[in-house]
């Protein structure tokens, strides 16, 4: 059994693999208002889930890209994920086409919401 | 440019190689009512997006279910597209980790409903 | 402006001429748990809002169902509305087409799930 | 039975003591555009549904920002009844508490976009 | 059958009847990004699906008014359609209405919503 | 700093004084598909999120009922939280007026579903 820290750490090292400083600054960003869920994005969200083994980071980015796409209300997520994702290792297609098969699934208008976000986030990694 | 019988040809190589007899009978079930959405499934969804290249079924499947999950009003889909994931060769732990990962990005109802429909699939499978 | 007399029974006319008996079993349905909630549909619903001029009943039936059908969580009202709209005019054609519609806009699975609702209510209507 | 003038009258009532200013504004930029819908709002929300006994207007706010945070898609809503709800006595610690518990029920992004909303609404009240 | 070409024609004129400059600005915005979902728009959603006999072009904008108000997270694809609904023939009492309708349906944020979008669309066809 | 064993005891303790044995047979029936969602709904959503101070029970069970009837996607999950609200002290008009009020954030379609909820656990209740 993992102790509170170690699931911190665990946390923190898959949080820090995924979304790189975007993480960090949300985690930051809450700091003040709420620090009770940064903690449980990092132990819970990370920690807990996302870094489990049975499921590679990649496949995990798409199914998070996938979801966010078709609930359609949780756009910064998104983009954070979409970031999430290449830092992972997947491609712009395959970014893409995650996004692209949502218009079966939840329809035209979330895919395309999708497909806006995912432009400007090839945008802003092409500019930096 | 695909001819439209290119398509249909394609759609339906998808669709049997993902729902096997369980997508072909949702298309049957349709044929008095609205013949048009069948085509639509089998030559759009399928046939245009899902068999693109560019991410693999493994993946597209991992998607659909960790879409489906977060949505949670299509259950009778979901159950397919579980069915359709162990087709084409994903395991059942890699499902049920894309189910749970929802926990974090649609709430526990959703991922709850998402992990009692894999469980009615396994069993099904398991006693046939 | 209207008395409150006014609109319970302007509301319940456009109830009948819309759903029937259907409606009216609903609302009594209501009487033992939350008779205050059967009151605004009338009231409110139909007598404020639904029996409007400025646009058509089938129109509004129409409306009714592409949203019940995009929203995939409401199957027993989306059922009644789709027997409502028969009531009022509309072909089963047009309530085929507003449902069909609904897979560009919603995904497929909504769109599915709205077939076989409307399925079951023709084949009901078609056995009695 | 109420006459419409006390519905309305009651509704005004409910909607000052929970929105003060900003609710008014609501209803008067809705003028031009809808006054139908802002005399709903008032008669119908406001005066029917949450000036009822039954439920002190602290534990109705909760419920309000419960279900905003959950629905993820009406965030200006959610703003003016964060407001309404330290309008009406609720503590900041409360709220932060109903949007942090969403993160069970609705996932992670839509409890995050509830707390970036209250702490927008926290730092508007602080400035003025 | 149709060849792919004629879903192509066929899609045009419906994009450009409904849509006019607008939506052939979205499809443009997305060639670089994903040329294949401007495609699918054009050909499947306008082709196959909204260039359909059986239900008016008008029936057809307030049924994709109705669901985008309910969904309640598409704004952008909303007010397109909003226009839409005008450029086919609908009166902006249709649309008000339609929208208003809403807050039986899917609550009074996403019908107050729509409203606002309805004004922004409204006014900026005054404002030309 | 809590131990993972403090935060599973704090966690059964909240789940045993909500939902009763009706929790526990959720989880229970979890232990073969995925014990660790059951793990977590102890751990996080009971131990960590719902036994917090800063807001009491009887307001959380009311949050829960607003955000389960308004998303309208987990009717399992509403009804062991109507009971979880009866549980901890809750009347039945508290509950009724929670989701009554619903009809004005989501619509009537999501809050007749919850009172029929409602209706169903109030009747087995008194059954037994």
């Amino acid at each position: 059994m993992l102790s509170q820290e170690d699931r911190f750490n665990k946390g923190i090292e898959a949080l820090q693999q995924i979304t790189g400083n975007e993480g960090q600054q949300v985690i930051d960003s809450l700091g003040d208002i709420s620090p009770d869920i940064a903690k449980w994005i990092v132990e819970f969200a990370y920690g807990d889930v996302i870094s489990r083994p049975g499921l590679d980071l990649k496949s995990r980015q798409i199914a998070t890209i996938a979801a966010l796409t078709a609930l359609g209300n949780a756009q910064p997520q998104l983009k954070v994920h979409i970031n999430g994702a290449l830092n992972v290792g997947c491609t712009r297609e395959q970014i893409i086409e995650t996004i692209l098969q949502m218009s079966v699934y939840a329809g035209f208008p979330a895919s395309l919401n999708g497909i806006f976000a995912a432009q400007e986030v090839f945008q802003e990694r092409d500019a930096s």
